[in-house]
């Protein structure tokens, strides 16, 4: 299978690892690269200096296509722009803010971009915008999220009948299978976040990975819908939170609850109590912490498979 | 393809037609069971007398199997139970309530019993209390819902790796890319409801079939979760719900609001202002009302077409 997707950013296989932040470094966005998908270095949780240091250490380790993720609602994003270009960073996926503000600057740098979206609304808007290809990612998806609501089973299909550029899915997706059925409703590769997030080379601190593994059916929510939605893991800063909710606060209390710091706190320092632990309902299925690339293999073994089961499926006409 | 499913009822294709209420009569069931599919008769919004008019109405229109949803928190749900004995009903789906409670009854008098849940809790409770088969159903469908807000894209997997007995796939299945997604994800069988709300056989006032051929991405929300959540068209009543919320009411506040009879008003009597309107997410895709039989064919040949476009789509290993 190569497919627009494949081509649009020279990979193997259509599947992107989701530019995490405090979870894809170097590391991770390498080792998936290196595998055949296209491994993304989340700049979101770094200083630009920081992301300069993952991006020259990404290009010492693979020699296959990586990216950038950048939330344009990022402070300094002008100095991480400048690195970005500078570093000649080829592939850039965008989330967060507006995709007008951004785009054009980078295809001028001969940059592909890719906007994440979780709405059809912004996927075409992102499509006016001129993006190279669209990022839909469902409800399901671990942290932050839309306020349509809209789960991966509905966005995929109802995006894909209003906008033509390469689509990829994400949201509820972490196996072979589940990578068959997002390209059976529509999409023409996946971005998987969770399932990479208990790899062994992403940065997330060893008491989250183990943590994610512990997560059941109903133990993640998305919450705090009044400053910006995010799907995390219910844990006692979640319950703090919900107490809250209960005295119907302000804005500012729920601000002030949050404080800062809560996602490194939880992802990178490793604080389950009192962190921000974010992730996507689909940790639920996930067991075990494995190297990328094994994970890789799995997935499209998996796969594979799944299509050579369903293709005898056919139904009387 | 003949399964678990085709085999446990005895049907042609692997679809279920939801028991909805007001909008499940023995019209649109029989137009299903016709059709190849299962139809139910959505006993929740009739009396007693009522469901049996409907039931023996239905016999008079098929030869073929159909069924009865019954909400197990029905208030005379022994005259229920009595009619379906009575009129010697053989498929039966429980939902909203104790899976424990009638399960055993309805199987001493030969009835196949199927229970609607959403969560993988749930799941594994109704397949302790002896059913035959379980309706997984995501946090997009409409109507009713769970408090875990599982989607489809996660649930089908995470149910499927707890539980042996057949399982069907609901929430987010309107087309037959979207069937086939659910059979990829483990599903053998899928219940629709929103599409057939728009067929011509359906009991839903004209009013809101226009309303649900209207809906876009992101119109549809899930509410009053701390009553038991349901998911709904965004109109009048809802923007009142939100008034009503900015008030941090009780749930008393939240009752009294939401009065008695809404379902009714709005998708029996078409008041597209004051009434509940219930419907999925995946409403944003359906644009036109035809027969049901019609929908099934549709759905059956984008099924096997999707089969065809995916089985050369293989990846190298």
């Amino acid at each position: 299978m190569k497919n627009r997707i494949t081509d649009l950013y020279g990979i193997k296989y259509p599947i992107i690892q989701g530019g995490m932040i405090w979870v894809s470094g170097w590391k991770l966005a390498t080792a998936v690269s290196n595998a055949g998908g296209l491994g993304l270095i989340g700049a979101g949780s770094m200083y630009p200096e920081v992301l300069k240091e993952h991006i020259q250490k990404a290009k010492r380790h693979t020699d296959k296509p990586f990216g950038v993720n950048v939330p344009l609602l990022y402070p300094d994003i002008e100095e991480i722009m400048k690195i970005i270009t500078d570093e000649k960073i080829k592939i850039v996926f965008t989330s967060a803010g507006n995709p007008k503000t951004w785009t054009s600057f980078l295809k001028k740098n001969g940059i592909t971009v890719t906007h994440v979206v979780s709405s059809v609304k912004f996927a075409k808007k992102a499509q006016a915008a001129g993006v190279d290809a669209i990022v839909a990612e469902g409800f399901e998806a671990g942290g932050h999220n839309g306020r349509e609501e809209t789960t991966t089973f509905t966005l995929i299909p109802a995006v894909r009948k209003e906008i033509d550029i390469p689509l990829i899915a994400a949201g509820g997706i972490a196996t072979g299978k589940q990578m068959l059925a997002a390209i059976v409703l529509g999409a023409e590769g996946v971005q998987i976040g969770s399932r990479f997030v208990a790899s062994e080379e992403s940065s997330a601190h060893i008491n989250f990975k183990k943590a994610v593994l512990e997560v059941q059916d109903g133990d993640t929510m998305l919450t705090l819908k009044e400053l910006a939605p995010v799907r995390l893991i219910k844990n006692a800063f979640y319950e703090k939170l919900q107490a809250l909710y209960k005295t119907c606060p302000t804005e500012e209390q729920l601000k002030q609850l949050l404080g800062r710091g809560r996602a490194k706190l939880g992802m990178f320092e490793g604080d389950l109590e009192e962190g921000e632990l974010e992730i996507g309902q689909i940790a639920s299925i996930i067991e075990d912490i494995k190297p990328a690339g094994e994970i890789m293999k799995e997935i499209v073994k998996e796969y594979n498979q799944s299509i050579d089961r369903i293709k005898d499926y056919k139904l009387p006409e």
